[in-house]
């Protein structure tokens, strides 16, 4: 199986700022600290979301945005690198007012109301680097 | 950003009791290993839970109970300080027996069912500290 | 409270092959490197989900699947030991095209489209075990 030990790096804790993007606070965090591959986990509120699903047969991201503040009850991923640059990817469980829950793969267009960020660097090695994959049509891990 | 490196701390495993309140249980962990800031990751189950909700605008928190035995299907978030007393900031998204979920921020009156804990130590400089923050009206790292 | 320190140990990041069942694969990645004990994490997306529920009144888990594929939006748990086997414990929250969040217990029958796996092993002293438990009726940890 696709598997690689690493060494543990940095860890990095972050309170990302009322209004910014959360997929470029969280990019802007790792940079800042010279982190390349990293895992992400985060809690927090935000002012709204914009959230996308994979279409495993069209092999198209679709995007739909919720224009309302929520719960982000769960954030969990990953940053590693494609072609040279900080790859982001990050999926987020988030919460209405009435506890009703939304889920997907976090788009750009998610503002922070208030986020407690955890970043793990992992170091040593190769930094994983995503590349095209035939099979799924997604950016996956190459190196793993 | 506000954003610091941590030293790695100790790694602390538990099994929270049968009957007990999940946020009492998680601080009790935390102050019986003498840890300040930690991060915070659960899986289980509970046999009643209450949720809240910090409502952005008014700046008030609702918080509602579901009367019902629920998986923990996910418990994400941390401990750390405030006004020298340990604070546990919680988010969970439960699960009813028909898959439905429901997310928030973790409130007293989640009454523990089983519950595995896994607790990840911050050492290493100043513990942080929670304090008001006038954006947000909400209790957030002052010295991240 | 039943809770151990554990010392950190390997740090694994996998890529799941296409096809292959969730559970397995998990097991498979801890076995490959001789993993006894270690907390689990993954995003990805799922083919079609089998998930679980455990009914508290009856002591029985109930199964169901969802036919359809899914965002893999959290995937949290750990692995241990049973009768000398590795066990793997993971739950999962599941999002359909429209966000729609299904939670539960991850069941056999869940098929990886893409996932990516972070495994961090808890190394030092026994492995944590798990028995019979007579106050729930599940196998929890017997040496915590």
């Amino acid at each position: 199986m696709a598997s690689r030990e690493f060494a543990r790096g940095r860890r990095v804790v972050a309170r990302l700022p009322f209004g910014a993007d959360l997929l470029e606070a969280i990019a802007t965090v790792a940079e800042e600290h010279g982190v390349k591959v990293a895992e992400i986990r985060a809690i927090g509120a935000v002012q709204r979301a914009r959230l996308a699903c994979y279409d495993q047969a069209t092999r198209a991201y679709g995007e739909w945005s919720l224009d309302q503040p929520l719960e982000l009850v769960t954030l969990l991923g990953n940053v590693s690198q494609r072609d040279g640059a900080t790859a982001v990817h990050v999926h987020a469980t988030l919460a209405d007012y009435d506890g009703v829950c939304f889920g997907g793969h976090v788009a750009r267009g998610c503002v922070v109301f208030a986020c407690e960020l955890f970043l793990q660097e992992l170091a040593g090695g190769e930094p994983l680097e995503r590349a095209y994959d035939d099979e799924t049509g997604l950016p996956l891990w190459g190196n793993v």
